[in-house]
């Protein structure tokens, strides 16, 4: 039944306006009467506020509102509440706001930043994550045991702690002792950027009634809402966030509490006028979000055949001056960390740590590229020193269906991890081409999906058939507009020009927990799914009186539901709708989507995963040695999608991930100076991978179905991203022998590295 | 169960916003990049276009786009399509648009129509509807029969007759061979505009798909959009209409295709900018709607104790230029025109009639007032001939439960009508002040609402028990937030605050036919009862489960579910939500409703009604023979509201209509000088009543439930102002005994007809 729009590829459906132009942004959002909000931002990366003066700023014509921290006592967070919408009392990194103005104009704004006079007390600054674990250290957040969390997170009393988690299985200690071979290393992963061609702006208005509406392109509409509506505490109906039809990247930068909440204070001393901040391209460097920097210290026992028999790791998020995503990105990352492999005994510490830096937030991965450098670089030290195949050595200890995970909390379904290692594989060269240092390198990995987690959807058939199909999953740039129309039009069996998807309104658009995790396609899939068989069985309903058939006895094909016995007794979705007595009313499908199993619904943030991606990436390059220069050839990505809805969006993630991962494995990092500033806030100074530095990419989708999945579907998005920087370091050591354990792999660390060996 | 809303007087959800001047109204949305439009507009009554030249507007720089009638031959209309979103051949009224500018400056725009030069022959003009009606009158419209119109619209070949109507019940010549007296009189009604204080206004943008975006004020959303639909033919899921959060005013004159048609066919040329188009005072007055004036022949036998016999009757409204809501204002208003009695044999034509004006539309009451006007003054007419007191003529053979429409379509339920009269009369003073020239008026009427409609409803109740509504009632000042607030509240069993009523966009919000008609309360009002009682069913359902508790045994208060056994044993709505294991997920009810009863369904705008009003005014007032001006004194009106929702918006509906039917009795008119021109198109020509003009108003409400009505609610607005002119010319006859015909009731007219009364 139903039309064939599912595994098809599709020209996105907002493909038209993007490539006119015509694509609306947040910026581009015209208000009336609005105001533009510029923020005063710390110097230094600790200090405590002594005093505020803004009297200077007062005095500028058409300066309308001006707010402190201290009369902005709201503390908001996901996952454990401490981020200020304005630093109160003190400020703890370079770049946190203070206060904040509202002006008719960003140039007024602007100099009425100027002139509000910050009095500092500096406090000893601390950079470094292994440094400020140390008891001692200067604390960061003297009050971090005040703070409201979730329950699954587990701040440590006096330290800079904000969440330590520990997940053991089997018995470590007795697994060294049975190991052949111990392998003992450490890693770091730098600090990168979203780096999103938009900017993040947000518009806040508050009405009479003290009623919040906030335009503002954030990966989780729903999430924001109640993040505000519980900063703020007021009921959720008091705040609604509205999407811009359009948004310029997210990949998670445009997560949790940002700028909006500067708007908001301000615009709540406006008398309703609208409030409208645009970060600088520096703001959003020096002041937006970060993928977390890392430490991990992981030591592998492994059996002479080559099996890995113990693993104990120890990881450090470094989530910066306050904990945003960090915690939940540590717990996730965390219960992967052993890598996607059979370990009989496991021991995993993963510490959320504070440091006097630029916050650290979601960012595409959520905590595996983190991980999965260490244990996929490792992994072919291993296969290196016991003088095996790195494919076969990763075959022998891939997990499979029905595995537990290693870390111990669940038993795995749709487990494409050996299919997309051998599929990525599978396109090695077959003769080393005539260049001398040429290297081939592979490494995989898996990651979750926050579980339990929920979406709602409705769909609306109009009189003349067309369908509006509300949901509050965003367009973030994966395409998912296209896919959810691919899905509604295969369930109900329409075409899909006939139907809209709609941009979230909290007001308007049904829960959906966010655009985050890979989730959307599986989870907002199923409950479009669900709402479209809702919405059918409604119109067979009618059909069935008016063709005289039992509904059960019908099928429906290009918005037409004939009998299925007689293909010519048949009736339009329009002529049911417009025609049988029901006055115009369009029809309403509703569903929702949230895992049932009981062992995956433990509690929110909880380890278990409703659903696992895998994939495998696999690398050609060559290495200049004179300059360190490394000059990717080929990649291969090879990923475990369920089944793919939209073929197209999938490779596109594929090539997008791949990207990503190339940019923080040889060229990106955000650089800290002494005295916690960044030195290289731009894109002049900040290095993305541009089409020039661009490989060729093989997309493999791998597909093997998830009996939860929509038609199978699982997600894509992230994994896309995580196994590239160890498949290029894999490489590297395959083609000149060094091993170069901290990212980005620079031509400087490949010379250094160089250089020591020879002088080894 | 459930919380007590419903029945007690509530301040508007909205009043904070307006008091504050807050409410933002159409023209206050901002658009980035918005160009201005600005019609051309014929000076001719009746013209052919032989050319237009628009190369000296297109070299004005800021011009970004033109467009004339023969560029866009779209015909839309809602009953009968005859409607030129430009005029392309000819034009037919003074103010018709006959080409459009976009500028980047409304100036600009101006500037720009100044230089389009068209060249006209005129054609003999007609204003006269009795006239136009005539064989051999020139033809406004050769091309009639070619329009699309609805099954019950018949347009008469050749003639400018758009619709004619006849309803014949009994044998009307028996009748009058059987009564004792026959009465005959002619009245007529003017043009009335409805002067509601926002201009129209609206925005359009394309975008590279060709989606259209209309932000306009509009009572009907939906019908909005499948009127553009379907005159632009292109499926309803490109076009999408979203109202502005505030309307301000609407009386029928914001439905129906207006200025947003220039706004889209414009925007189709403008590379996606938006265009916005905002009426001046004087093109509202001179081309946007205004009610039809009718000429109406009303012939009626009565038997000598005061029985109605026989009653035949001739309306005509004249419709101006285009038919626009004319058949079914027509429609609506003949079927009633007989009045609300028991009338054995009767006979009544109505006919909508072209003429060279400026287009009439819907107006509050719907075709109404141009028939109670002549009924309810011939009642008083017979009552003094006959000797009869004019309250008990009235009761005498007034409507009751069971009976049948005079004009033979259904039987009457819910028929609170005698009340009414009762009521408003009891307001008599016993004592005939010591004024010399003070008289007493009663009139009643009732009136039906558009049969068979429909209306869905969404109800969202999200995490913290906030609660949505999804509704596309249009607030026109009505109250219609609040009233759905109340209903919501009620049976969800929630607090009123924790609701938000959503404004209409027909992508996210569900069908409803239209805010007019008085439908609003009772069609949408039992759909959100169904929405909430689905919703609370599935609250039920989780309560149940966590309190052990069949859900047939809970109960709901104040958001919180508890067990009807021990009320101690309870569950908030947010706990619900919140914490049992539906990962956030809101619930969502729906509701749709529309008339069920085979009766009432015959089919759109056929005569049957799911409901009527009935209400009767009473009136005191004084008469100034030495100038013939008339003041009103007081204005009793007695309403049946079949339940009153909110009594204080019913109080308010009463004290509008009698304001709009004092205004339309005694000072409203627009005047049309010979040549076509409107000749005061402005507030300083044009006098509506002020708050100085008000009489002492006493509402009152008298509720006979309606069985299929939400808690037995009918609608209220339009009949409100019905019975206002035909009550203030009884009371001018019983003050100064002159009997006056036409609409209005100037005091030229008294002193005219006093002056006659003298001589004779």
């Amino acid at each position: 039944m139903g039309n064939k729009s599912v595994g098809k590829a599709r020209t996105r459906v907002d493909a038209r306006e993007k490539v006119t132009g015509l694509a609306m942004y947040a910026d581009e959002l015209g208000f009336s009467n609005a105001l533009y909000a510029k923020a005063v931002r710390s110097p230094h990366a600790h200090a405590k506020i002594v005093g505020i003066d803004v009297s200077e700023a007062r005095k500028l014509p058409g300066v309308k509102a001006i707010v402190t921290g201290r009369e902005t006592p709201y503390l908001g967070g996901e996952a454990l509440k401490d981020y200020a919408f304005l630093a109160a009392e003190k400020v703890r990194y370079v770049g946190e706001p203070v206060a904040a103005v509202a002006a008719t104009l960003p140039e007024i704004a602007e100099e009425a930043v100027d002139r509000i006079k910050v009095e500092y007390q500096e406090l000893p600054a601390i950079f470094d994550p292994v440094a400020a674990m140390e008891t001692g250290a200067p604390l960061i957040h003297e009050g971090l045991m005040d703070y409201a969390h979730l329950p699954v997170i587990s701040p440590v009393e006096n330290s800079n702690i904000c969440h330590h988690v520990q997940f053991l299985n089997g018995d470590v200690e007795k697994g060294f002792k049975e190991s052949d071979h111990i392998f003992e290393d450490s890693f770091t992963t730098q600090i990168v950027q979203h780096a999103a061609i938009e900017p993040h702006a947000a518009v806040a208005q508050v009405d009479a009634s003290g009623n919040i509406t906030v335009w503002v392109t954030n990966d989780g509409p729903h999430r924001l809402r109640k993040d505000l509506a519980e900063a703020l505490k007021i009921p959720m109906k008091k705040v609604r966030v509205i999407m811009p039809p359009y948004m310029g990247g997210g990949f998670g930068g445009k997560g949790g509490l940002k700028m909006e909440t500067l708007c908001i204070v301000l615009a709540m001393k406006t008398g309703g006028r609208p409030v409208k901040m645009v970060l600088t391209r520096q703001e959003v460097f020096t002041a937006s979000l970060v993928r977390h920097p890392s430490v991990v210290r992981i030591k592998t026992g492994v059996k002479k055949d080559g099996r890995l028999w113990a693993r104990e790791i120890k990881v450090i998020y470094d989530t910066g001056a306050y904990s945003e995503k960090g915690p939940t990105v540590c717990q996730q990352g965390t219960v992967a960390a052993t890598g996607p492999y059979k370990i009989p005994h496991v021991k995993v510490d993963g510490y959320c740590v504070y440091t006097n830096k630029i916050v650290a937030g979601a960012f595409r991965g959520y905590g595996h590229p983190q991980i999965a450098w260490p244990h996929e670089s490792q992994m072919d030290m291993i296969a290196h020193e016991l003088g095996l195949d790195p494919v076969k050595i990763r075959l022998m200890n891939a997990v499979e269906e029905g595995d537990v995970v290693p870390t111990g909390q669940q038993i795995l379904h749709s487990v494409g991890l050996k299919e997309c290692i051998q599929e990525a594989a599978a396109h090695a060269r077959k003769n080393t081409p005539k260049r001398k240092y040429f290297g081939r390198g592979l490494a995989c990995g898996y990651k979750n999906t926050k579980t339990p987690s929920g979406s709602s959807a409705i769909i609306k058939v109009s009189q003349d058939g067309s369908i509006e199909l509300l949901t509050s999953a965003v367009e973030i740039g994966q395409g998912i507009k296209t896919v959810l129309t691919q899905m509604t039009a295969e369930e109900m069996g329409v075409h899909e020009e006939i139907i809209t998807v709609s941009t979230p309104d909290t007001d308007l658009t049904p829960y959906d927990a966010s655009t985050t995790s890979s989730r959307v396609t599986f989870h907002m899939g199923n409950a479009v799914k669900q709402a479209a068989q809702d919405a059918r069985r409604q119109v067979f309903q009618i059909a069935s009186r008016v063709l005289e058939v039992e509904a059960d006895q019908l099928g429906v094909k290009d918005g037409k539901v004939y009998c299925l016995k007689d293909k010519n007794k048949s009736i339009s979705f329009a002529d049911v709708l417009k025609n049988h007595c029901r006055a115009g009313i369009d029809i309403v499908g509703r569903g929702s989507y949230h895992p049932q199993d009981e062992g995956v619904c433990a509690g929110p943030w909880s380890s278990p995963s409703v659903f696992w991606m895998y994939g495998a990436h696999y690398v050609e390059l060559e290495v200049d040695v004179e300059t360190g220069r490394v000059s990717v050839l080929k990649i291969v990505g090879a990923h475990d999608v369920g089944r793919a809805i939209n073929p197209s969006t999938c490779e596109g993630q594929i090539e997008g991930g791949i990207l990503q991962g190339l940019g923080s494995a040889l060229y990106e990092e955000i650089k800290i100076g002494q005295n916690g500033r960044i030195l290289n806030p731009s894109f002049l100074d900040y290095k993305v991978p541009t089409a020039c530095d661009m490989p060729q990419i093989i997309p493999i989708l791998v597909e093997v179905p998830h009996k939860e999945g929509p038609w199978g579907a699982k997600g894509i998005g992230e994994m896309t991203t995580v196994p590239t920087p160890p498949a290029i370091a894999n490489a590297i050591y395959d083609a000149v022998g060094v091993r170069i354990k901290d990212l980005p792999i620079t031509p400087e660390k490949i010379l250094r590295a160089l250089k020591q060996k020879q002088e080894r």
